[in-house]
């Protein structure tokens, strides 16, 4: 034994970026919980309580419902791998960074990808995207429900009457909503939808919490195609995780442990109220923002209430602010990337940190930061975010 | 909130099976620590720590190591996704699941596959298997190192050369091998290997350790055709961890951080030391078995030191001895299945497992339950794995 290792020693991080996101202590803790089989009747009742939970963070009565083992972008690639055939058309609502991975991963499916454009920060216009489908007619319509890049919402009720119409399936990325604002699957009608463990539901990454309806389950089960991805093949993993329980690969045991923590203390505190605690969280910050001059990427009405994305003010460089930000405070946001590198900051206030006194203290330090790199704040963020809770609570 | 869900509290396991097996205490404390971001230059530094060790487990100067982020059977998509092309022709030596499995996956990616079969339970001869390649000549072969179902270890520095004779990349499954002996993966001339982390690593699974060599990665970088698979493109995963530090997913952090301090474990025993408690145990534990008249499936010689798999004796039902074996001791051990069904037992002793004292308690336990089955013993198993672990010391 020549070299030596230091002990493990994280630096100390408040993660107000996009995710992973800060992870509750209790769910740390039930990582340290002793791994059982794969196939163990423990790890089942683990994984039929994960999926209960699920069903009410993504608003369905799915009864297929599960966390596939491996990160958000493996949910992503689950969703395409299983639902667009070879030669299928494949239309994308293509908004931002992760409309351009989904189409990516289309084409490597060898499908049809066919895309409605729109500059990143808008969302769609719900009969414009209507619109669009009912005249390509394709075979499976995938949109980004929440939109990491921009912080984009994208409301979805008529997108998946028109996909319907045409006789499509509907795939969603819920990866920045689920577990902080309404997803309302059923009630929009998406047929399959994806997320990760590492945003709203304030886990560690490495699983993907996916959906299918039952009538996707059926049409998947009719699928005459073998799916070239193994690994990710939901009729196995339904032989796996429903009924005969045949074995498919070693589950990631802790991660499972660490989702039905993450998901309990969501139940615990009520999926409304969570929403709710985050939609205040959420306001507070874009008061602050605004009261110091800045301005939000995204329209209001648009927003998602887990992701800001303030424009990053004239003339300030936005990795200095950032680094200042870290440097005094150990808080991390993120910038843009792509069409909005250097012109946006993305800030998540999530699970933990979604509260009064985390969301105060963020707009100071992120005030002090842009102050001391120049920028001429209007008024007190501090005052307007304090004086937003203050409405919330009146 | 109507429901209420009992505290996490999974049963007292001994894990004796083939994996996942034990996990030190150490690497549950390790993913107790903060999550960084999977940006952070600390992260970063985490990687490359496992790099390194796991350089050292596989035997190889590989700079291309890594760990993907899925389980064992991710890692194995990942060797077929990305080194086996549509319409190539792939040689698989078929003698056990995981042969039938890789071979499942290379005709998912529209190869040709090619199979040279044994029984399960039998190792190939080399140059039986290196004539086959010789007259075959494939893009490339894949063979298993370690089977699980069977508990067989398979040579292959001849088997290696016969296929770089005919232009060939050559795939290991060294899923039960790696940490606990020798892989051998540059003496032995294997281009591409990938493991997991829930058995010889002594961490929790969700992980896949993959190595490739130069050679392969110059023929990766060179492919014409797009892998279907966006998730396990290893050209993407190259910039992620490699060089541009360019997002691809979010890593599972708190894995990493596992895998990290488990691989440390390895690092502070010495890799040799390891190997050697594990055949220590293997040979004790083999003893035992053959003083009780029981026979190993698998001839010696060609046997895993990490996973043992007796003969159920002739009139014992295999589940029966296995139930009263986890009610008495908590300790778990599986079956046969396939053409091994009810013959045999499969036991892995790893990790922290692989010690005297626990040898001797396994080979009690199981010596108790086969008797109260209505097996009679020829010898005690306990004394002669005792006498085998005398003979170490002497």
């Amino acid at each position: 034994m020549s070299k030596t290792y230091a002990p493990l020693n994280p630096p100390r991080r408040l993660l107000y970026g996009p995710g992973p996101t800060m992870v509750d202590p209790r769910v740390y803790q039930a990582m340290t919980k002793t791994v059982v089989s794969h196939l163990d009747p423990y790890f089942f009742e683990v994984v039929e309580d994960c999926r209960e939970m699920l069903r009410t963070a993504f608003g369905t009565t799915n009864e297929f419902t599960l966390a596939m083992s491996g990160t958000g972008s493996a949910g992503m690639q689950t969703a395409v791998a299983n639902f667009v055939e070879p030669g299928s058309k494949f239309v994308v609502l293509a908004n931002g960074f992760f409309c351009d991975r989904i189409s990516e991963m289309g084409r490597r499916q060898g499908a049809n990808v066919v895309r409605l454009e729109k500059a990143w920060g808008e969302a769609f216009d719900e009969a414009e995207a209507a619109a669009f489908i009912r005249a390509e007619r394709p075979s499976v319509v995938g949109f980004v429900q929440a939109e990491t890049s921009t912080g984009v919402f994208q409301t979805s009720k008529a997108i998946c009457a028109a996909a319907h119409e045409v006789g499509a399936l509907v795939i969603a990325d819920c990866v920045t909503s689920l577990g902080t604002m309404p997803v309302e699957l059923d009630a929009n009608g998406i047929d399959i939808a994806y997320s990760c463990t590492q945003k709203g539901l304030s886990c560690p990454p490495g699983l993907a919490p996916v959906t299918v309806s039952p009538k996707a389950m059926e049409w998947l089960r009719n699928r005459k195609t073998t799916p070239a991805d193994w690994y990710l093949d939901l009729k196995l993993l339904a032989d796996y995780y429903e009924g005969a329980r045949r074995y498919h690969h070693t589950a990631p045991i802790s991660l499972f442990y660490a989702l039905r923590e993450g998901l309990l203390c969501i139940h615990e505190e009520g999926i409304e109220q969570r929403w709710a605690r985050h939609k205040a969280a959420h306001e507070a910050f874009v008061a602050g923002i605004e009261a110091m001059g800045m301005e939000m990427h995204v329209k209001a009405g648009q927003r998602l209430t887990s992701l800001n994305t303030p424009r990053v003010p004239e003339g300030i460089e936005d990795l200095k602010v950032r680094k200042r930000l870290l440097a005094a405070t150990d808080m991390e946001i993120l910038g843009g990337f792509g069409p909005l590198a250097g012109k946006v900051f993305r800030v998540g206030i999530m699970g933990p940190l979604a509260t009064e006194e985390n969301v105060i203290a963020l707009v100071a330090g992120l005030e002090t930061a842009l102050r001391e790199e120049g920028f001429a704040a209007k008024g007190s963020g501090v005052e307007a975010a304090k004086a937003a809770y203050a409405a919330v609570v009146a």
